[in-house]
């Protein structure tokens, strides 16, 4: 058996995606596909749209074998930590390749550009630190860095998201000594950040979720597969509720005011006097935008003080941030398919880490987080659903996905 | 001049509080009433039905001629710390007496018991700790030690919230050395904690707010003051809300489940292991009310536990909560008629500790508590509102009553 392991979201899952997933299998070759999925919160420091079992649910519908958790002390991080966790699960799930969108879909300048900063990694870094002190954001500082090294006629656009997750997974894969290989498919759509839909059925995830809050209520459904919007519905449905940022506005700021500065400084991406900021701003801000909004400088980007909001939303302090070298130290199943069973059951006996089913079975600092995260993605429900959401986590099992007869178990 | 001291809740101002504000008067022969007045927190571990700013407009329309807050660091402590913090207040005032309601209405139970508990300290220290050895409370443990004692003929019911008050203001006044003279008048309600209405115009404030809240809507206007009414419709007008804690109750289960057991054990009254009963129980807890009845112990009294939840929902450390030998470090106004402004002109020379008019002039430890409480308090609210509230806590200054023609100025 042969496994494609792709790094996704799904938030919620679109055609895109499903492209993305079909192409990567074809490419790859492989009988089964392993989807690390962030849960409950993401990258950019947000909420999902929906939760990681309804989000699991649409991804099994639409051909992933295997669900597992990227854990939130790296689905909510930075490029390099993000891709270093998945990677790592990718690589104890004995993944042969990981595949992932580009813009130009051509692996040689990932490649490249790995080998030449790796080789660069001092000139990169002085460079980065030479651009930070003008004031501007990290990304920012990297992409300048990247473009001011002479790399030998290849050049990556490092200021495309999905070029620097490709590099980051590319990196990550030859830091770890992983004997995956990295893929990349072309990117068909419009680009991430696009909020408009245009005229093809792929749109962005980003454009997707706009249409779903925005007023107008525009017709999402010929972008997302039929299963998509099922279990939206069905989400909506159960906990009237699609989640967002302004939901959880209220505990942010119940937090930021109950805290002291020496407390908040203690919060994980709370640096260089944030935390005078944070507190300072917070009392006269009416919504989450507003705060942001105030919040925002030239020196760090709008992701960054997302980040940095939900972990003091979620009170992870950096004591509670400790990761290591090896990733991820734990492998959660959110959901299979036969197939992903199937697969699972041929490489169990070497795999390096737990597999966690159910959490009674395991313990771990960093599975904490991921039980604050779920509580904390459940405060927006009113009671009972609100305990019953949070019991839920404990007592949920992965979903089992009959692919044949498209059936849960 | 000459000032006679109360110790209040006002929650709300009722005819019962109006009868004790005159015959206090009246026996001290006092031309100035000083109410020590709780803020948003009260005593048993609750939020006030309305803000301190609307119950001080209630006690300046009905008599008080200065109202001073007990900060948050007395006001919601068992009753030992609470008269120490409210004695501290009307000594650093000047005031000439103290006037408590009692069962009797007679001082020199309240004297003789307070001279005998201070010399037999230690027999009675040593009962209190066999009876807390046999699992029960901390007050029932009290009135059985005191009971134990032989305390020469004079009795006084100290399982009465009312007579452990008044014990506890005498004991303070002794140990501070106040020259503040003790006197009592007989209540003439039915009990502090009687929940239904009875015959007589007066009521306890705790079957007014059963009233406020219950849905028969049951009239309790015949036993407030018409200016309480008014301050009532006004508040919820307003603000739409009369608080309680079930309204709180998402803020302290996020709370709970956000922290640490070590993070919970540093907050204050979290002793003996409580911290995990809390975070065990918390999670399928459907209501604050629900949530109390299942941590209720033989061991623990509703109002201690209650008290404790307070303390989590704002965050109070063991360490924030440094009280000293001297009681409260400072005086904050929230109101005065004419007579309490030349009272206090008269007195301002000699008074002890600072005189806090508006929060931007003097800054303790124990203020932020105060001001971090207003802003937990106004976490019910939604925006704008609940910023406006915030911010209030700055920019109020004391409220300027004319008595002569009933206009706040």
């Amino acid at each position: 058996m042969k496994a494609v392991g792709l790094v996704v979201e799904y938030n919620p899952f679109h055609n895109g995606h499903l492209y993305h997933l079909q192409a990567s299998k074809e490419k790859s070759e492989a009988d089964t596909v392993i989807a690390v999925m962030s849960g409950h919160f993401l990258q950019r420091g947000e909420p999902a749209l929906v939760s990681k079992w309804s989000r699991t649910k649409m991804a099994l519908q639409q051909g992933a074998d295997l669900v597992v958790e990227l854990p939130y002390a790296f689905a909510t991080q930075k490029a390099e930590i993000f891709s270093d966790g998945a990677i790592s699960i990718l690589e104890a799930l004995k993944c042969h390749s990981v595949c992932f969108g580009s813009e130009n879909g051509e692996i040689t300048p990932f490649l490249e550009t790995a080998k030449t900063l790796a080789e660069r990694d001092s000139d990169y870094q002085d460079a980065i630190k030479y651009y930070m002190k003008q004031g501007i954001s990290y990304p920012s500082a990297q992409t300048k860095a990247y473009q001011s090294l002479d790399t030998g006629g290849h050049t990556l656009d490092l200021s495309m998201p999905n070029n620097i997750l490709g590099y980051q997974y590319v990196k990550a894969i030859q830091k770890q000594g992983s004997a995956i290989s990295p893929l990349t498919i072309k990117r068909t759509s419009a680009g991430y950040h696009d909020e408009e839909f245009n005229e093809t059925p792929i749109a962005s995830a980003t454009s997707i979720r706009k249409a779903i809050f925005s007023e107008e209520n525009k017709d999402i459904q010929s972008f997302v597969p039929e299963t998509t919007w099922d279990n939206l519905k069905k989400y909506n449905d159960d906990f009237d509720t699609f989640h967002q940022w302004e939901d959880y506005f209220g505990f942010l700021k119940y937090t930021i005011c109950t805290m002291t500065h020496g407390e908040l400084k203690q919060i994980y991406e709370v640096e260089e006097g944030l935390e005078n900021r944070v507190k300072s701003l917070i009392h006269q801000a009416a919504s989450f935008k507003d705060f942001m909004e105030q919040l925002k400088t030239k020196r760090y980007t709008w992701t960054r003080l997302q980040r940095l909001c939900l972990h003091i939303l979620t009170r992870t302090t950096k004591d509670q941030m400790k990761l290591n070298e090896t990733g991820s130290p734990y492998l959660r199943l959110l959901g299979m398919s036969s197939q992903g069973r199937a697969y699972l059951n041929s490489i169990k006996k070497t795999v390096d880490r737990p597999i966690v089913s159910t959490l009674s079975a395991f313990s771990h600092p960093l599975l904490d987080l991921d039980i604050k995260a779920a509580s904390v993605y459940a405060m927006v429900f009113p009671e009972p659903i609100r305990s019953q959401f949070m019991h839920s986590e404990y007592s949920t099992r992965p979903i089992q996905y009959n692919e044949a007869e498209n059936l849960f178990l």
